[in-house]
């Protein structure tokens, strides 16, 4: 099984992340697991604005959205600013827009069987609302959200440490991110040997 | 197997109530799966405010918990009002609250393996945001959301007619309910077969 | 001028309340602008469900209502639970549904020229997804939200000790409070003198 | 007095704009109470990643934010996908937040004394929580949200027409449109007259 990590920081590599530095950790339970992980740091690339799968010429999402097609679970990890998730995680949920109506060759939404996860670092606030945020559109797409399939960081209130800069708390959402790895791949094990229906379509 | 609905109508029995009257398609699918369901309207208890399983003398919640420790699927079910979900939704999960820390006898948090979904109506506009804000907090107490587990009914922009007053998009939202009780069924059975693993504690 | 603190804490008077706490530091200042405050801690009320401004019998909403419409300010103070807003917030939001519809006698709706603001205190997250989730139904009902009209306190991640039991980062979090009194203070005169337009209706 | 819309469609020009068109409502009236207005399409300019007010070589943004330093209105315009804003306009925001910290000459924060808007389009779902989502972050910058300051059209539930393709219920949208602009240019005025006061910093 495999398990991708959409990196959603708003610098290119080769900029440290805080977030990718929590991510480590359920990437080192993933491996326990026997699931292979990959990250892919979105800022690296062109993911053009739009809803469709392919928005031409310069457009790397194309090659994005493969790697999410072939993955067992999704990650996606932001950092918060003004207590949301960044514009490229967005854009990348935008982007899986085009999933709602997209069906593998079983007919089945093409997301379906798949687990989501969720990775959130900042400063000082905004888990909570990130999560739902990104949990709804990720549901609506096809992905199963797996009981306690996140963690987060960060302090509060006002500016302060990041999670690359203090120890502080590491402990506690460090052990959250092993038990959301477990969790997700409990339920992507699950989904594989008792996979989602079909679904009644408008037609 | 069994579903519970939570319906977080303003109003108590018998006034009809619009999102059960979308619950019952849910319903009806679950039958057809095997599964009985429960509908409990909230409105005709006395859920009080707090945090605890049991905030004392006249608190119905206790009943109330008792039937969700013993559901697979719990459906929560409410009305939009401002685009928010009904106070009484929020006061249900507020006392769901006390769940983080409660576990099964197996040490595992009481809420694994059981799934959750919504079902919402309104008259204008909300629906995806009540998604996101229900999701969270019940992925936080340890249900699993499934792919697609959810369905709406409302009609926008501006003041208009209530599910139960018109026949418009019916087809749309209840082929959506049907979707969504078939995966609510699917994976609660996934997890019955495969259940979540043993979480890692801070102690 | 007058501002009024619906105080949306689970626990009825005499339980200390956090938010009342930081609450508190916005009453010192209104009192520096010459502004005078109240507190009214509603899990002292029976506020029915529902969404007129009169739920009949026993109902204690129109004592509340009053007391919004006597006031310039309305500060929503609200704990953390899940990283969201109380139950019991909501319920006010809730009935205030019915101001949506409601005119002053010279025709404009009954919340205009009314500042609004928000005290949110809690252990871990949340705090801008309550300024989100309140600002929304409040400038839909007609108040206006002055710049920076909110403050809040949090630690962060996981469970910690709360505004009552740490002085930590105190003074960022009381700053912001006595910035946001002065906003809200600036805004409601800035209204008083220079009042909302009439608005066109459907009619 | 000068408004700016940021458009944040996901095409560029000269593709047409449902946003946009409802704008044009704000536009007219802004010009009935002699405000000029501009539309500024994000999409037509490279907006970088970053939360720095000027992100460098390539980077449109200190085009855009002269712009918004220069206008005393400023309404975020966005379609809805996926139940939220676009990541066009998430973009817009996080830029926004190098404004948390810059003042003007006279020490207060850039944003003061400007005012908020939204307008909303989609064809399904979506606008309150955008509402939300925006006005959060505007007014943490340092915008007032004047009362009713947002409009938005979109039809319900699923797949449906968009605000270029029916006249359905532009009746209701437009005349919150009017009553928006109306309230924008009303507060602007009242605290150009009457403006916000210096804020107590940190130091």
């Amino acid at each position: 099984m495999k398990a991708l990590f959409l990196s959603c920081t708003l610098k290119a590599s080769l900029a440290p992340s805080k977030t990718e530095a929590l991510a480590q950790v359920l990437v080192r339970q993933f491996e326990e697991e026997g699931i292979t992980s990959e990250i892919v740091r979105l800022a690296d690339y062109n993911v053009k604005p739009g809803v469709s799968s392919d928005e031409g010429e310069g457009d790397d999402w194309p090659f994005i959205r493969g790697k999410i097609v072939a993955a067992d679970i999704l990650v996606m990890g932001t950092p918060t600013w003004l207590g949301q998730h960044s514009s490229i995680c967005q854009r990348a949920l935008e982007r899986m827009d085009a999933m709602l109506s997209e069906t593998a060759e079983d007919g089945r939404p093409i997301a379906f069987d798949k687990v989501g996860g969720i990775v959130i670092t900042g400063n000082e606030d905004g888990a909570h609302h990130i999560v739902a945020c990104v949990s709804q559109p990720l549901i609506d797409i096809g992905f199963t959200m797996p009981a306690n399939c996140w963690t987060y960081w960060h302090l509060g209130p006002g500016p302060g440490p990041d999670y690359l800069e203090t120890d502080q708390a590491h402990d506690y959402s460090d052990r959250l991110a092993r038990n959301a790895a477990r969790n997700m791949a409990a339920v992507a094990r699950a989904l594989k040997a008792s996979p989602l229906p079909q679904q009644e379509t408008s037609g």
